[in-house]
């Protein structure tokens, strides 16, 4: 599939060309999933050049017209069944002749590294179907690297043209804050017992939910999951009304991920809402709402960035490191001290 | 107890001079609970002014020599029974002859910006006795800025000579990362049944508990206990060897708050690990860590403090807003830009 890239889009070490970055631009604008998986392999790096490179592509995509797929974030405890779901969501689209990107947001074990998540492996259906595109998560440790580079992918896998983008994060409370920023409806799986139940749920994650599904609604479990349904509707009625539901709070229902039963209903109820959500104006105002956070938390890792690469700023932080460490100074005047002399340039009576 | 005090501190309006800090930096090292409620209220405010002052107070307490308590990380879910356990701590340690502050670091909730944790009445023992300085969780919507203050706040308590610093946050998943920047010893309470047992709990938080203590270990939820006990004890033996444990993975032990039962030999074991730590050196070290850990993020918020004061740089994020949300321009090349602009009186050539 690169055989018609220039070939020093295929050999990291070689300079890249704009032009060569505009072939791979086109190549993604057409779907091809092998540039399409080039240019993330490009934004996940943290290569200074690649970064450079990465951006030029962004601004070529910009320029040749966005589009818009309809984003879904899914997300749920460990074992709760996701990508069972996804699996059988993804196979019911492509039977309708729509195509589908699969990204995996994985923050990973902060203090093991270690991804949470397996491979393709975990959608087989998927992962060899040429309407789909299944992308695993990134490994290892990025910090708050994880949502930068998860915009810009999401971002390709728009341009590349897919229908629907699935944004799948497990629900270990730091991600799904995230993910919301990333899609247009945050999808919210559970399943009845164990702790991913409406008792282990946190309220932070409920309110970002705008549709929640409970899962095994199959064999023994199917009581017990119409009973967390119940309880799971309960609660929301409690919460504060939100204006971008029609009803003020998101609908609840019951699923069998193993089974298929419930999951072409639950669809047409995310395509219901986001066609309401269209009309009503929330759509766009999300959207919009979305860039102008990623642009400021953007200024915010670049100017990190900087302080990283400007290597006088490093020296100095580096010594003043030392007399916070022997305890010298507080770390919070010291700081002070640091971005004073950063911005010395700018006008000094500015600094708070 | 404010009459000792110069009016000009019991007048937010009034302009505060650098003796009136130093009076009230003597005062917090005599422990005098008002003025140490004074400092903390200084620290928590977002104004400008007050910003400045606190950070002359932090200085002049520097100056004044350093104090060490045994700062103690307590996280759980909601209703797990932090605050029976710290009441039943805290009146233990008052009557060896300690005093102690408990501080609540709590995220609020992401959308709703209320307050789980309640306030003074949690703790009935504790916040009418005069060794014991209770202060409850700062409302409204603080981002990024909880820790930020925290840090100050569990300082300020150190140096007014409190034995130990109890910091209470409820096991939603964000701030236990943050809280172990806080803490000496991290300490985890768990109940059996519900959401928060084995099952609900989070691989990342189990990773950073110094000790975890399952609670309930009375009456007909006793077997349980036990049981939930022993299934954590399997869970951490599985988990990467810690060089800041003794035996390389947390203790776990059975508590009841509710009867008081094994709260003796669970601080026991929280003095012992202390201890054991100062001897090894793990304990300098972490203290090191956590302070080039502050500074670091101090730097960074800094830097977004100064984009937000200097009213050049906000008109023209201002403006390229505008020009993000109507889709002209990527939001990652507009921040590029932006900070481009930021620095560009220091060397370009070191930009990213």
């Amino acid at each position: 599939m690169f055989l018609n890239f220039p070939k020093r889009l295929c050999n990291w070490n070689q300079q890249v060309l704009t032009e060569d970055l505009e072939i791979l631009a086109r190549a993604v604008r057409e779907g091809k999933r092998g540039a399409v998986a080039k240019a993330i392999t490009l934004i996940e790096s943290t290569r200074t050049t690649h970064r450079q490179e990465a951006l030029t592509l962004l601004e070529i995509l910009v320029k040749l017209g966005t589009r818009e797929a309809l984003r879904v974030g899914m997300s749920g405890a460990p074992g709760v069944g996701k990508s069972t779901l996804i699996n059988c969501l993804g196979s019911m689209l492509i039977d309708r002749g729509q195509s589908l990107a699969v990204l995996a947001v994985d923050p990973s074990s902060a203090e093991s590294g270690g991804s949470i998540l397996g491979d393709k492996t975990r959608m087989p259906a998927l992962s060899r179907n040429p309407k789909a595109f299944v992308r695993p998560s990134p490994t290892g440790k990025f910090q708050g690297g994880v949502s930068r580079r998860a915009r810009d992918t999401v971002f390709i896998c728009e341009q590349a043209g897919f229908d629907v983008v699935f944004v799948e994060t497990t629900g270990v409370g730091q991600m799904e804050a995230l993910v919301t920023e990333l899609v247009d409806v945050f999808v919210l799986l559970a399943s009845p017992g164990g702790g991913d139940d409406l008792q282990g749920m946190k309220r932070g994650i409920m309110e970002l939910a705008d549709l929640v599904l409970v899962n095994r609604s199959d064999g023994d479990m199917k009581k017990l999951s119409l009973l967390a349904c119940a309880d799971f509707s309960s609660a929301l009625r409690l919460m504060r009304k939100r204006k971008q539901d029609p009803e003020g709070i998101p609908k609840v229902l019951n699923v069998s991920a193993l089974e298929g039963t419930g999951i072409e209903s639950a669809w047409n109820d995310v395509v219901e809402l986001a066609r309401w959500r269209h009309r009503e104006g929330h759509w766009e105002r999300r959207r919009q709402n979305q860039a102008i956070s990623w642009f400021r938390s953007e200024i915010d890792e670049r100017m990190r960035d900087f302080l990283l690469n400007d290597r006088d700023m490093r020296d100095q932080i580096s010594a003043m490191e030392n007399r916070v460490r022997a305890g010298d100074v507080h770390y919070d005047a010291a700081a002070e001290t640091m971005v004073r002399k950063l911005f010395a340039s700018r006008s000094s009576k500015s600094l708070p």
